[in-house]
């Protein structure tokens, strides 16, 4: 994925917002990461419902999915790559209060660069940070993202692809950038995401799709013992779609069972 | 305090930054507000020791006293009103980790309009919004916002001044924008901010002022219970020093106890 994307703040070709942004000032705003192939954002209309609906959590005004699509569509993208939709509540006087007529700012940024197109199997860590338990921005993917890049900056191994992320009741909730889905006598299990992670677009797909595809599925608590006992452990977002873990600490999963399946059913 | 403020990014003169910097993808960095007074920031060395205390605690590399201060000085400010500072980890490739080789942005902003100079009785409120533990990021004044953003919105009464804010566990922290300070049976209290909240630079400038004018002060679990019994409930922050509160819900203060006296030793 090159370095240089291409950007629209508002519509327009450019690389800079005001420095005095509420999505500088304070993370104020909400944001979705977008698989794109050969110029087709995957999952579109799904990732805008859930970008609309994150807004109106914030009781930010998101614009109509038209203006996202025009957006897009001003990019003129024919390859393939990752498209980052941001959302703030934009300039306003200083302080908290909202601003008493809000001009919310979208940046629009396209990252050229192809996506991995198989199952990928991966090494992953268990981080140190936890997780704060705060139901009002649970399953929110808003620009509060400090806990991610803490978490992130964890570890330097090249090998390791991801870490796993526990609340601070050493509940499983994630991984750093991705949902978790664990594979246990028969049932396909994700985390509860009413206390703290984000609601990733992916996670809802596997769970549509598992279920129609014939799996039990079921969200619910998932605790690091669960985590060890299961059969299969699988990650999803939107750019990989569903990484397989072979390893995690010293425990691993050397062939997979459910996840080429699963990796197929988010694939179609 | 006028809506148009100065605005310096990285030392020159502007009013935008990076679509792409962190600071609005992640709300990834830290930032200080000071008051200013006929051109001349109050507490500035102890400001620029908490920003840089901030950022370190974040892995942030600080620039040097001397820049945040040539900055200012780039501004020729003369009159009163609100200085910003804030530092970001700059631009980067896309994702969490952190860059390579980072170039921190700095935003000095500055909102020219006097302060008030007096002690001022306030009307509070409790908030609904309960703060999340998360004792990695707790004391740091970082750019992850939300919580305050929504226990401001909580409210919109003029008369209201500010909202109390509790923690998950129901322990007394902070109000939106300020730090907490009880009067009872002769000790001043403040919470603990072990587990969130800000730590103010006014807060810390009243435990040390209080302590050397005699008064026993302590930092400590606070609970709603102490709030209502207390004799005296005071709010600190950089620009308004401290108000006493003399009303929360139906309790009312009616006359100053040792809130003038702090004001005295706060602005002195």
């Amino acid at each position: 994925v090159s370095a240089v994307p291409l950007t629209l703040v508002n519509g327009q070709p450019a690389s800079q917002l005001a420095a005095l942004d509420r999505g500088v000032s304070y993370g104020d705003g909400v944001f979705r990461t977008l698989r794109v192939e050969a110029g087709v954002p995957r999952w579109w209309d799904a990732q805008i419902a859930r970008l609309t609906h994150d807004a109106q959590h914030l009781r930010l005004v998101c614009p109509s999915p038209e203006i996202w699509k025009s957006d897009f569509d001003t990019l003129q993208v024919a390859e393939s790559g990752v498209l980052r939709l941001t959302l703030t509540r934009g300039e306003g006087p200083r302080g908290y209060p909202f601003p008493a007529f809000p001009q919310p700012t979208r940046i629009v940024a396209f990252w050229p660069g192809a996506q991995t197109d198989s199952l990928q199997s991966i090494t992953v860590r268990l981080c140190d940070l936890r997780l704060a338990r705060q139901p009002v921005l649970a399953g929110i993917k808003h620009l509060n993202r400090l806990e991610n890049v803490l978490a992130r900056a964890e570890w330097h191994e090249a090998d390791i692809r991801e870490g796993i992320l526990c609340d601070a009741r050493e509940q499983v909730i994630s991984g750093v950038m991705s949902n978790l889905f664990i594979w246990h006598d028969g049932v396909l299990k994700t985390p509860l995401l009413d206390q703290c992670g984000v609601a990733g677009e992916a996670r809802a797909q596997l769970l549509e799709r598992a279920q129609r595809a014939g799996y039990e599925v079921r969200v619910c608590q998932i605790s690091l013992q669960d985590l060890f006992d299961a059969q299969e452990l699988m990650l999803t977002n939107s750019l990989a779609l569903l990484w397989r873990v072979a390893r995690l600490q010293t425990r691993e999963w050397l062939t997979p069972v459910i996840s080429a399946h699963l990796w197929e059913c988010l694939h179609a």
